[in-house]
């Protein structure tokens, strides 16, 4: 414990300053009692002060928690918030490693926020008591630094994305210091390695400074890190070919390395000082070379050097829990007193349990402290969107199904002047197709971020753009998440195939939506935006691997209260969805809509009601409610998706040209989730109303954007279910042309016509003959984009001509 | 065209040597052959030669392709096919940058392998006619290097894994060079940039060499890359801090380019050799500093500089087709025709269309051409594994549900038997948790790779290791996919719910594995075998950022003939579905099994006859067959992973004593696809057995592991789906314990027993009884597990009493 391995010792000469012999004892003691407070929560439901000899009951019957990296993440925060007092810092402390949960959770409660949060865990005895108890203990709190710890942005789990949290954090806070630790482990992922490169769109000016703390403790669960094991001038190389300066701190000699990371720390403060002084008051407008901290310690830290004979500090078996089988290893239970006896805790607590008064003034206070900082809150800081009137920008559709715009590109000049009125708390995100997407107008108010090197040809490049592009859809989703939680607002524009890349990181911002609205204490955040667009259909000329619509599917998983999908059909039902997006908080919403020319079908009003109902018959394009009908109709086509929705319409125009007497009912879908019943979903339907759109009994003909068997998911309950037939996306696609995209997966207005001659008992015998006529058209198609190369134009330039 | 741009001009001094005079001349004229091909493709349906004015009905409809990448692709081929023939190299490339498919397919043609392989499209001027037309053309081939382009292992589409498919190709493959070309566009990606370090588990002894080739054309879609836009010092520090020896080579004069490249690649493979011979003769074990080039020539280099006064060559604007609207301008069409003119087709091809003799003569023959190399069409190099007997690693089952085991360490000693046998052809990746995954049996006979710096407490560390562990999913996915491609086997473990990692990866393979299923001449592949376990049941005290199984209903999106799902319940089937799953070919394989101590139901003879049927009734856990009965069961308890099958089973233990009249069945699914249709997937079973095991009427309690509408999805259209209910993950957890875990989502058997109570209406007066003793037995269990801090021994400790 006390005599650490020798890891690191070759650089262990001792140092002097910049902290004083009286400066170094308090910051060393406040270290010791976060150390003391870690390993107390991993172990201890009782005797929490020592005050009697150490007993097998006083230790919890399942051990779980990770002491490895906790001492380290402890030095870091004793010595931020030495600078934040000497500053007067804003700042935040972002924890990569966030399985260090016990270490946070104890400097959290060191200095005073975790208490005012929750009174029950008191700074006293009984407190300690219960904080230790509740640690990783069923009814208590989660063992990783997750959603229920102040001061946290950035949940344990899975790691890689901490240098975007903090990057995202920083954007448009010129007044914030980010101080983001990136464990060794986490450092070996794709997205952090990635990640290092947010230097080169962060904006010295309009922005704040991030503090990354590579944090080498050597090793991982269970074998050491790479960038433990390469020389040092390899890692100093990397650190400075990713843009930093790397200044470095190795030991294992607490005294000698508190001196160390003080002056470090100090080095690194005052050079983000000199490097934001430069920029705003010098207007040095080049790409400063940001510091960096290596900090080289041993896992475990002060831990049993060995137990049973074994290496254990400075070692892999430091990762969790480094002392097992308590309650029948007298030996073991010694081994863990007297290393919990080694912090002194008699020095730092005093008979009641409280923090000495000398180290309690170590802290910072209010809200400069990291737990309580509200940028740690982001609902906190959140303000409304000033949005200007989405219907300003709406279409004329003066008949439905014959003009077309690019529905994305009408929603570019809306997003355009959404930035403009709201110049510090709105981004867009996009790995590189902003203007692919047709979201151009964008950068007739701002440009992309970029503080890279620039050439005279460059255009809409500036290191204060707004505009996020890299082509890492991680970095994209890390920096937008950074964002939204320090109380900011985002849209983030993808490939509906690509965005697959993030469904972890989706998974990780859904449960902490879904853990946050239970916690009340953190208000809610804006919500997270996805347009998906470039999407299935309309990648006929990328071909097969740019083809998935399974987003959808992977978001519906997550919990219904924060999920949100829209299918808006064209430019002004995807304006209403896009502005009710931007309004909205703490959900997770995806927009899925085309880029493509496509027709419009409702004016701005209808769109309102028909966006604000999710769903709704297009009594335009239905025959079903004839003078002398009884309003049942024979069959319902319903459509969810710009380009189902448009074969469904060519097919309603051929069944009715065929057809006349056949009464046909068109539903469209825009909000998926009101197919889910009441019960599922908070826009779930009524069975009533369901049976109402869809009938009880006729046959239903559904044309889907994605994957076919969703919505048999959503609505396998509803009574007509078994009358229910989905056309999707069924994995079969090319290199080819849109029309026979919809074709290879049936889809297409010709076999949708044949679903209802299939399923329509009453045609009589004009049926058999349609039939054939559709198959032998949709062989006809196929024949033509053969020999021509692109879609027959009768097909292609269909419109709805009633 | 030939007056390029002044990008890089600052560098290009005339270079002299090692090409002659002549060699320049040849290896120049077979650039622009594969540059006038690929520009051919893009644009041409006839006129292949130009031999009339170009007119407009020779231009393709709709332009599709990318051009920007290609001249770049096109160096490195012609350069790789120089060093093949001087040194005799067996050499694969990998394209990062996929996109540029014209640029690939034009260099697999004038090596002949094209016209091998597809024999309508020959080498004369009709099979240029057709090489043209086809390219990007409906029926014909995709426009990215597609699992049709022979010597490709790598589809171009999303980016980031070129360099990690390398490596994966190279391990095991001591007498391979892997030419792997990065695009800056897909340096910026996540997993990427942490591929780099892929050269710390690369044996310079037992595996080939990897030549990283970073390509710097600036830009991406429609902005600068973030490589080529910081100092040339920083880029320099970047790939030395990864671990290489960068060699630069920057210019657009293609004299001065070809000689600079030529030079640095003789370095390369020079500097390859020597690693290699001081590994292998010298017994340098040390890890080598590997060779890499960074090759920066402008995007879209060779063709037009500007169009409509806008600069393209050297510009994002020549990303995809530089040059549009080719009908309607006479002026684009004119300055097309002097582009495609700029190369001198007549000089590099007769009459007839073929390449002329002493161009022809510059490429490698036989399978030292890339295209036609074995290693790159895995399948023909595929050997079976040589697999010990998995019956003799079963675990003794007298007597069901009453001894345990942890599954996964079982299966532990067979992969090491496995391994032990195969010693060239087989590896296991995880990150960093197969130790944890209980499968450290793999260390008695081998080690983890690693050629990073070492200490003398390590363990289980060597250059020739072949478990994999990196904390990177990418990396391991990236690696395994490569190993398999080109024609070796493997196994990845990996926690379950990080898995989601490479759910964009996946995607990529399953398409691969689909599309090539339709490729004559691609053979298959062994399948990539998935163990998904330290499970979302068992993740309670890593708590909810660690619960996740939606990995199962990702992959059954994907095409049905190549995914299959195995939760096997214990120990035995395990053994027998792993054993299985290796054997198998062109799959994706997800096993889903735990990690911990729990119970053994089968013998192995059960085992393999169960896993083979793939579901079926437990007779030994069921009572609906008594003597007097009719063999209809009053309820189905239906169960599909181990901790619903030992829910499931302790809830037929209560029903029994409560109710011991009732004639419960308990069905297990193993297979997952079976539950499907026959005609929606190849283990898909009749809608006649489905009644028979389901029944046609009675309720059916389906305890599920994961999202439980994923059980709907596969059922909806069965008979007795209207009595299906089904139980599983509802997105509800928390760091508890486990049984608090299966209470939360009520899965518990509590839970399933008042299901049951809910849906048979025949229990009689004690049913109400019974129900409230549940929900009793539930909050009791529930104020235990918070008392003591663990489960109740009582439930925790259950076994079959039958």
């Amino acid at each position: 414990m006390i005599n650490v391995a020798e890891i690191g010792a070759e650089s262990g000469v001792q140092s002097t300053g910049p902290l004083s012999t009286e400066e170094l004892r308090l910051i060393d003691a406040y270290w010791r009692a976060a150390n003391y407070l870690a390993v107390g929560q991993i172990y201890l439901l009782d005797n929490p002060l020592l005050t009697e000899p150490l007993r097998a009951e006083h230790i919890k019957p399942r051990l779980l928690g990770h002491w490895g990296t906790t001492p380290g993440l402890n030095l870091i925060y004793a010595h931020m918030n030495r600078v934040i007092r000497r500053n007067d810092l804003d700042a935040i402390y972002v924890i990569g490693p966030g399985h260090g949960g016990p270490g946070i959770v104890a400097n959290t409660y060191l200095e005073g926020t975790y208490s005012e949060i929750y009174p029950s865990v008191t700074q006293d005895r009984e407190g300690l008591r219960r904080l230790f108890r509740q640690f990783s203990f069923p009814g208590g709190i989660p063992s990783h630094v997750a959603p229920e710890v102040p001061g946290s942005i950035h949940e344990g789990g899975e790691l890689g994305y901490a240098l975007t949290h903090a990057y995202g954090a920083a954007f448009d806070n010129p007044g914030l210091v980010v101080a983001a630790v990136v464990g060794d482990g986490e450092a070996e992922t794709g997205p952090l390695a990635a990640s290092w490169h947010s230097n080169k769109f962060l904006d010295p000016v309009r922005d704040g400074a991030v503090l990354p703390i590579l944090h080498l403790n050597g090793y991982k669960i269970a074998q050491p890190t790479i960038l433990a094991r390469i020389p040092e001038s390899e890692l100093d190389a990397l650190m400075r070919g990713y843009g930093y300066e790397p200044l470095h701190v190795t030991g294992d000699d607490p005294a000698d390395v508190h001196q160390q990371f003080a002056r470090v720390l100090d080095t690194a403060v005052s050079r983000i000082f000199d490097i934001q002084d430069r920029a705003r008051r010098g207007g040095d407008s080049s790409r400063p070379v940001w510091p960096m901290i290596v900090l080289r310690t041993p896992k475990g830290w002060t831990g049993p050097s060995t137990v049973d004979g074994r290496p254990v500090e400075g070692n892999w078996r430091s990762h969790q829990v480094p002392i097992a089988e308590l309650h029948n290893n007298p030996e073991h239970l010694a081994l863990l007193e007297s290393w919990l006896r080694s912090y002194r805790p008699w020095e730092l607590f005093d008979a009641d349990g409280r923090l000495v008064p000398e180290l309690a003034a170590l802290a910072p206070v209010g809200t400069r402290r990291m737990s309580a900082n509200p940028h740690a809150n982001g609902g906190e800081l959140l303000r409304d969107l000033t949005l200007p009137d989405f219907r300003d920008y709406a279409v004329d559709v003066p008949q439905p199904g014959v003009g077309s715009n690019e529905a994305t590109r009408v929603l570019g000049g809306f997003l355009r002047d959404v930035m403009r009125s709201n110049p510090n708390t709105f981004r867009v995100m996009g790995p590189d197709e902003t203007a692919s997407n047709r979201l151009g107008a964008l950068f007739e108010t701002t440009s992309r971020a970029w503080n890279a090197e620039t050439v005279p040809t460059d255009e809409d490049l500036a290191p204060d753009g707004r505009v996020m592009e890299v082509l890492s859809e991680h970095l994209c989703q890390g920096w937008l998440e950074g964002y939204l939680l320090t109380g900011r607002h985002g849209f983030f524009s993808c490939y509906e195939a690509f965005i697959h890349i993030v469904d972890s990181m989706v998974n990780q911002h859904a449960k902490w939506l879904k853990a946050t609205r239970h916690i009340p204490w953190r208000r809610p955040i804006a919500s997270l935006n996805y347009l998906l667009t470039s999407h299935v259909w309309r990648q006929d000329h990328n071909g097969f691997s740019h083809q998935d619509p399974g987003f959808i599917d992977h978001v519906v998983n997550k919990k219904a209260e924060i999920i949100r999908v829209y299918l808006p059909p064209d430019a002004n039902t995807l304006l209403s969805v896009a502005d009710h997006c931007l309004r909205s908080r703490h959900y997770i919403n995806v927009i899925v809509a085309g880029k493509q020319p496509a027709l419009n079908y409702l004016p701005m009003s209808d769109a309102i009601a028909h966006c604000t109902r999710g769903l709704g018959i297009w009594d335009w394009a239905s025959n079903d409610h004839t003078e002398d009908g009884d309003g049942t109709p024979d069959v319902v086509m319903a459509c969810a998706g710009d380009i189902p929705t448009l074969e469904t319409l060519a097919a309603v125009d051929i069944l009715r040209q065929n057809f006349p007497e056949l009464k046909v009912r068109v539903v469209n879908v825009v909000d998926l989730m009101c197919l889910q019943a009441e019960a599922e979903h908070p826009h779930g339907m009524s069975d009533a109303r369901f049976d109402a759109l869809f009938t009880e009994d006729r046959p239903i003909i559904f044309a889907y954007h994605g994957y076919p068997w969703l919505i048999h998911r959503l609505t396998y309950r509803r009574r007509n279910h078994g009358n229910l037939h989905v056309r999707g996306y069924i994995e079969e696609g090319t290199t080819t042309t849109p029309f026979d995209m919809v074709m290879m997966n049936n889809l297409d207005r010709f076999h949708l016509v044949v679903d209802v001659i299939d399923r329509v008992a009453s045609l009589g015998a004009r049926a058999a003959h349609v039939r054939q006529r559709m198959i032998d058209a949709r062989l006809a198609a196929r024949a033509y984009t053969r020999d021509h190369g692109e879609d027959d134009p009768r097909i292609r330039d269909w419109t709805w001509p009633y």
